[in-house]
């Protein structure tokens, strides 16, 4: 008997289901209604709901009364990148399940980075052990930085061919408007293959209005997740786009992008949803994950079912998941939580998968990290540094270098400032007086040694240094200090440990916080992380900086699609024109 | 430069328009709203749609005034038997696009019958040519029958193996629930591959509530169009079902399914789409296609940007077909319709595919009949027949014979009936006083020569003999009548002229329609063939029968899918038990 026949079995009642859940209201997300019915579960699926269920119960069924409660859809994060939480997959599920979030949508980015796309076989594995589901989209490329920096593994046009028409592969994640503006071969070969292979393409295109999101329309594209204001949000609905809106731990769009449909045409809802992007373990600890961004809809004047809606079908439908996910109805994965009431949303039961995850809030599953093999553990590869590495040497013994910095305005806008520094021994030299610190971008995989120095300004460092090896787009290793004898301690600490993120002042590591999975991810539990991150940021603010999150900053340097500016380790990257810039403007007496 | 650089320069205004559309009213299924909005059409696709799309217009783009016409996307058949109304697919394009058809969805399953799966390629060759789209999904299997008759070629899992990964195939085609709920392995087998390969499965369950339909929707089955009340209607809506709204030349379903939509909750729509699955030309010609379907829900009450939806976004998301149909926006396919008001809907204008199929009703193109191949206008392989194989001999010289006859007590409900004929020189006589004719079933592809004999009572035919070989799921020829002289002369006409509906009365033919293509449809104009439909027809009830259309009745007899007798080439076939019966049930002086 076929997996398949099991179940056709169990839906005609053939089979006895292992649970039932009785006595709830269900949130019928297909149909807009809130009724009673029960639910009947056998293995990983839903076989029936409907006001009776009691064909399907046996002796051995288990029964769970929702008396009270209403009965949701498993939550879904339509865009998230699990490694910028730096919690392995299986902590990150133990973070969001019991806020309800039982899929998400992912292109794994980060661990392609690191450990290229064959090395997914293993997070794949890690996913499968887990009462938890991650829909995956294939990176239109790799690297998505403009010019290209380094990392482990490239993907091109000849991986769509190979990866689209598997099993595992949902579509094309993240497709950068600009690299489709550029009809870049690669990305345009990946636009194809979607196309022939009926898999939705995912798409990234900040603030495209008029001609420049007409132009990315023709790509095919489906989906978008990056709107900066509601009439932003609007057009793209407007223009066919499934638009996901976003409330990541930095940038919160919900309370703008809302307005698009608690302001807009009632039919636009239909074709929205929500994502996180990036998430910190301490946010989800302190306000929830999708939950939040139930409540937070609802608050806005969302009505609670449309709030529903767009946390779970609307986006099921929009990746061509609802086949397993999105609702609660015969056939689809037992995903399903117990929300005290509509209006408050919050999720006392979750099921997943068929599993009792948490009930009345207890974590009723234990989550077991797997044993990580060689090539997640690696070191990062890379000599110790030296502090004279560190320096910006020029052809001129003294006086003054006039230099571009990237002047931070904010976590996603950055700006030149060209500003003077002095030259002494022939370095130039960052300038706390001036708010200027050094930065450095290495490569850290074994393949070029490129070492790229810069500076920045905005951050209020006044000493010491700090370093992280967790730093989308590429993970290579970024150092930003006044002191290049703490620069160089912060980089060996990191490449001593196999990387994290790291504070030094004055000769001394102040704060560490060892991301041991590919120099990425940990297995720390959720808790135990955010914690270490707190104490991170506490130590990074002791250097003077008046930034909320120093360290946070230092990551997201060198991904290029931040405007303006930007440092990888192939060099300091003007986004505008997509060149690399010499920061070095002019030197004189 | 590819086909998709030059779409995405278009899309950037780089290279100019072929045509705009100016100053309509543009209904945007997208959101649900009606607003003044110009569009902008470059090869097959359109490239913009705004308040003003001047940025795109060349000395060489045509204009198109929709001043006071309302701009609404192409129509789209959910489900539509294209064989059935006995045109060439390139006749029918010509007969549903005036109304607005700009797309449908079919599985072709009748070409498949009489000329394989490799057969297909030469009529997707003749779609292509034609500003017409058809999404087509392979048959879970073939034939339909159960148990199993004699066709072309038989589709199994293999094929589905073969096919499903293709770009040319959008899913699994009309899967029946009693394939599912026998657990047929080759019907398991599509099943498992259309989720591996992400593609939708189009299922089949008249009828199906409770348990049965729960068990039916273990299968993973998307999509149904088969609802006979608006209670079952909406219970498939609420288990997740996209449901499928039938109106066909037969089963006029509209009025009662509507009700799940005007009566139901507001949610239930958006999981709701329009179907004709099979209709006569006449019926087209007379009434109108899917713009029939719109003007009849409105009338029933539904508002008519509902009515839109449900005639293309609603399907076009269930079938994931709309990154190219279902709605007009950048990126899609420029389907679009000139509507004289959205209440009315009267379509006045129709661009397919960027082509100007019609304006104000005129025919804007010429549809030019490809010639057909060898395999496609092969004749019926079977031998002359000669009267005495049209008689049921029994082995006693005369007395009376119990036989159970199919009983038509409706195109779609089919009882038996058991009566005493007379047996006279060792041969059962048909009964034109018990309204007892004779039926014959022959198998017509040489390879088994197969031929049933059975009784029909419910007809009223008194004299002569009708014949088909258009006669889904198999298209074998079916021959009915009194005379066994006339039933050989009506069969043997068939043979000789490759197929099609003929009336045979005392010895001559009365009325004949050719169906030189596969012996199941034809190049006649639409108006041709309605005339002729309306000849035979008449003809037909010359005979005596008093049933609405004779030939129709006589061509779904195979059909074993309508409860609760049927007969194929294989024999009398008792659905109610999925076998074949002995229609003799005894021998009596």
């Amino acid at each position: 008997m076929t997996e398949l026949g099991r179940y056709l079995d169990a839906g005609a009642a053939r089979i006895p289901a292992d649970l039932v859940i009785e006595h709830g209201t269900l949130a019928n997300v297909d149909t807009g209604e809130f009724y009673p019915a029960d639910v009947a579960v056998y293995q990983q699926r839903i076989v029936a709901v409907d006001a009776d269920v009691s064909a399907y119960v046996g002796p051995k069924t288990r029964h769970i009364d929702a008396t009270g409660k209403t009965l949701v859809p498993g939550l879904i994060d339509g865009h998230i990148h699990v490694e910028c939480s730096k919690l392995s997959m299986t902590r990150f599920a133990q973070l969001v399940l019991p806020h309800g979030t039982t899929s998400i949508v992912s292109g794994l980015d980060e661990y392609i980075s690191v450990i290229g796309l064959s090395g997914l076989d293993e997070i794949f594995a890690e996913i499968k052990a887990l009462p938890f589901k991650v829909f995956w989209g294939l990176p239109y490329k790799t690297p998505y930085t403009m010019p290209k920096s380094t990392i482990a593994y490239n993907v091109t046009g000849a991986d769509h061919e190979r990866y689209l028409p598997q099993e595992t592969c949902y579509g094309v994640w993240e497709t950068v408007r600009e690299a489709v503006a550029v009809q870049d071969p690669d990305t345009l070969k990946a636009l194809e293959l979607a196309k022939r292979f009926h898999k939705p393409i995912f798409g990234c295109s900040p603030m495209a209005r008029g001609l420049a999101l007409n132009e990315f329309l023709m790509s095919g594209v489906h989906i978008d997740h990056e709107s900066y204001s509601h009439e932003e949000f609007l057009e793209k609905a407007r223009k066919g786009l499934h638009v996901v809106l976003r409330e990541s731990s930095v940038t919160q769009f919900l309370q703008e992008n809302i307005r698009a449909i608690t302001e807009g045409p009632a039919g636009v809802a239909r074709h929205t949803s929500f994502c996180t992007d990036d998430v910190t373990a301490h946010d989800v600890l302190a306000h929830g994950h999708l939950d939040h961004m139930v409540r937070l809809a609802i608050q806005a004047g969302v009505a609670p079912m449309t709030a529903i809606q767009m946390a779970t079908l609307n986006g099921a439908e929009a990746y061509h998941i609802d086949d397993t996910v999105g609702s609660i109805a015969p056939g689809k994965d037992a995903d399903i939580l117990l929300v005290d009431h509509p209006g408050t949303f919050n999720v006392e039961t979750v099921i997943s998968k068929g599993t009792l995850v948490t009930q009345a809030g207890q974590l009723g599953v234990p989550f077991k990290s797997p044993k990580r093999s060689a090539a997640l553990q690696g070191h990062l590869k890379h000599a110790l540094l030296t502090p004279e590495e560190f320096t910006y040497p020029v052809n001129r013994e003294t006086g003054t270098a006039t230099v571009r910095t990237i002047h931070s305005e904010g976590p996603f806008v950055r700006k030149a400032l060209d500003l003077d520094l002095p030259i002494v021994d022939s370095v130039v030299h960052p300038d706390p007086a001036q708010d200027v610190a050094a930065v450095s971008v290495i490569e850290r995989y074994g393949i070029n040694q490129n070492h790229a120095h810069g500076f920045i300004s905005g951050w209020s460092i006044k000493r010491g240094a700090i370093a992280t090896s967790a730093a989308p787009d590429d993970n290579n290793l970024v150092v930003a200090g006044i002191d290049p004898a703490d620069m160089a301690l912060a980089a060996n600490t990191l490449i001593d440990c196999g990387g994290g993120q790291v504070v030094v002042v004055d000769g001394h590591v102040v704060a560490l916080l060892k991301l041991p999975i590919g120099g990425i991810t940990t297995d720390l539990l959720p808790e135990e992380l955010a914690e270490k991150e707190l104490e991170l940021k506490a130590a990074a603010q002791q250097l003077g900086s008046t930034l909320p999150d120093p360290l946070f900053y230092l990551s997201f340097l060198p991904i290029t699609a931040i405007p303006d500016l930007a440092i990888t380790d192939g060099g300091n990257v003007d986004y505008t024109q997509l060149t690399y810039f010499d920061p070095i403007l002019a030197v004189k007496s």
